[in-house]
């Protein structure tokens, strides 16, 4: 066999130092920014990242509410009621009508008052009597009221841009009266299984790395399987998408056809990085646009993935690039080994304040992260942890 | 004003002593089970729950795999090698077709081995020459390798029946040759806005709901307006849908709307729960379904949602109701008080390890629940915590 093999001298893992986690964001950080802003409707913008603040044209709330449940009355028609001294009001039914000065209305916390009333008579010091309200306290003109402007004057933001929209933020949008507002586009991400042995009982990979693209703000704009350099060289180039995940054919064994593919058609800046599992993975551009090659072996490339492409997707989505997982501090149960130089993740199973170490370097499995509740970084420099560490568990969710 | 005036006697909020969150609990949790199951695409699963135990069919993995990155050797073929006497094996390009004696390929953690090779030699413990591979060290047989059935012998469960579905479960049912799963069916959820001044300034809480019921696993099945008695007691009562959330009309000072109609169509069975804000909701059936009853204004609808209706869906969706937030550890900066009998929903900003309390009764403003990060539930015999309590904080996503 001559060393001119196709494949022979890409032959993976690849050559030489891996790269240092910290270079590897950030290459990262630095070629991935939020996209431009564009316009959505409010029911369609959970989970997106506000481009521009948003304003409240109104006042918020426009007119007062009730701060409490209870009666809506003119507070001065109050005075002087006590439990030994009730004073009566005539319980109108609802609605926003005037209220007269003698009259009272149920009203629950939140809900716009009538006309004219100033305070709301909590629930507990009155009692209804067929029409009557049997009145035990007095209160303040005010009292439970909340005012209008209390929440927003008009022209105050009510969000700042790069705010991710929570469900309760969509009401609040509706509130002010919005139809729309402008969020960070979604970045179109390109999936690309490339051939490799690691693909060979199905395209485990791809299903998780749909899902998770998804998670981060991302869109698949497509799915490709490259059978040959030519049409992977293809699906890198091709316009369409902002972001391009190649994986498997890094670094695995069959040759590094991947790496080949982009050093040939683009720029292939970062080969291997110091982490694991997940240590084959490349970072580079093509046509202008980032390009990610990430391992085949479902294992490697979900750490792979949560390490740096995940990163990459959020941040052009808007967002800050952290883990989307909660974290919980546990004790370790027993010690976990690390090799020094990588910067590794050991996924655990937690057990009420304990976490249980599952794997480490010898966790190519990804039976290791089915079974675990989450994961613990150990970072470059350490060799592990001793048994009785308090440990953060990033927990899957 | 006569008292038979429509909505007089209906007036809200709802008379009485409210039943227990516990008792509401339990009504929910009688009525309320995982529906039955359906199959769908592995590629369509991703946070369903199985509705049967996934088995193996296939030892899993199937052929032995690299247990890290390296070069797959035999392992007979390291005998003696160390750093002082080195030895030479042939380096070949990879795939898996049988490895002689005298060769080496490079292999990526978690991929097959080719045929013949019986050890892994890690990276470090060796180095590429051209064609040639000098050895360092020595590998016993089986050694970083993963052998057949290693994750799951034939027949094994690989995921239980329960298991809410994650982006690395749908990779693993994929890697035991699954095409399809068998997971609990989305309960369709059925939104009925019933008119009420909480209304009145756009449908604020119908947009979080949609969300929040997505969130949970339920299918939004439609949304209606119920402009008058008639058309609530039609949507309430007309097939289709698995659960019902009637939305305003309920106790908001607009006459008790919903509650009337539930009680005429259906049964009211739970009016009232002793949770703040929320207070109002009301808990029944029609047609033999479940239908909720849940304040219009946002605030006080979010937290009967949670409290209720979300822990609803999630059931239905053959979850364990419990809230999907992360629980963060914090210290209160400042003293909460809390209404003695009333569970309250304190909404909390998060400032390193203290939790900034926002408002806790007083707080009937949806601000609070966007200004905060997340939330601290005061129990009903609690009359609240003094600053410096170490308390558990549900993070807002």
């Amino acid at each position: 066999m001559s060393p001119e093999a196709p494949g022979f001298c890409h032959g993976a893992p690849p050559r030489g130092t891996p790269a240092a986690p910290e270079q590897a964001l950030e290459w990262l950080d630095a070629t991935t920014a939020a996209l431009a802003g564009e316009d959505v409707a409010v029911a369609a913008a959970h989970g997106r990242v506000l481009a521009r603040p948003v304003h409240a044209d109104v006042p918020l709330p426009a007119t007062a509410l009730a701060g409490c449940n209870g009666y809506a009355v003119h507070a001065r028609a109050t005075t002087g009621a006590g439990s030994y001294s009730p004073l009566r009001l005539r319980l109108r039914a609802g609605g926003r009508a005037a209220l007269a000065v003698d009259e009272a209305v149920a009203v629950a916390s939140g809900v716009p008052l009538p006309e004219g009333s100033d305070g709301v008579l909590p629930r507990d010091e009155a009692e209804a009597f067929g029409p009557a309200l049997e009145v035990y306290g007095a209160v303040a003109a005010g009292e439970h009221v909340v005012a209008p402007g209390a929440e927003a004057a008009a022209g105050d933001a009510v969000l700042v841009a790069g705010r991710r929209l929570r469900a309760h933020d969509l009401s609040q949008l509706v509130a002010v009266g919005l139809e729309a507002v402008t969020v960070v586009r979604r970045p179109r991400v390109r999936l690309v299984a490339a051939p490799g042995s690691a693909l060979a009982a199905g395209d485990a990979a791809g299903v998780m790395l749909e899902v998770l693209v998804g998670r981060d703000g991302g869109l698949v704009e497509g799915r490709g399987f490259a059978t040959d350099g030519a049409a992977l060289d293809g699906l890198m180039a091709a316009p369409g998408a902002d972001l391009t995940l190649v994986y498997g054919g890094s670094g695995d064994g069959d040759g590094d056809f991947a790496g080949a593919a982009l050093g040939r058609g683009g720029a292939l800046e970062i080969h291997g990085v110091a982490i694991n599992p997940g240590e084959t993975v490349g970072l580079g551009r093509c046509a202008g646009r980032p390009v990610m090659l990430l391992p085949g072996a479902p294992l490697a490339c979900l750490c792979a993935y949560e390490f740096l492409a995940g990163r990459a997707v959020r941040r052009l989505a808007g967002g800050g690039g952290d883990w989307p997982y909660a974290v919980r501090r546990a004790t370790l149960r027993r010690k976990v080994a690390s090799r020094l130089g990588r910067l590794e993740f050991c996924r655990v199973r937690l057990e009420e304040d304990g976490a249980i170490p599952l794997a480490v370097s010898d966790g190519r499995l990804l039976a290791s992260a089915v079974a675990a509740e989450g994961f613990v970084v150990i970072p470059l420099h350490s060799e592990g942890y001793p048994e009785g560490t308090e440990v953060r568990v990033h927990v899957y969710q």
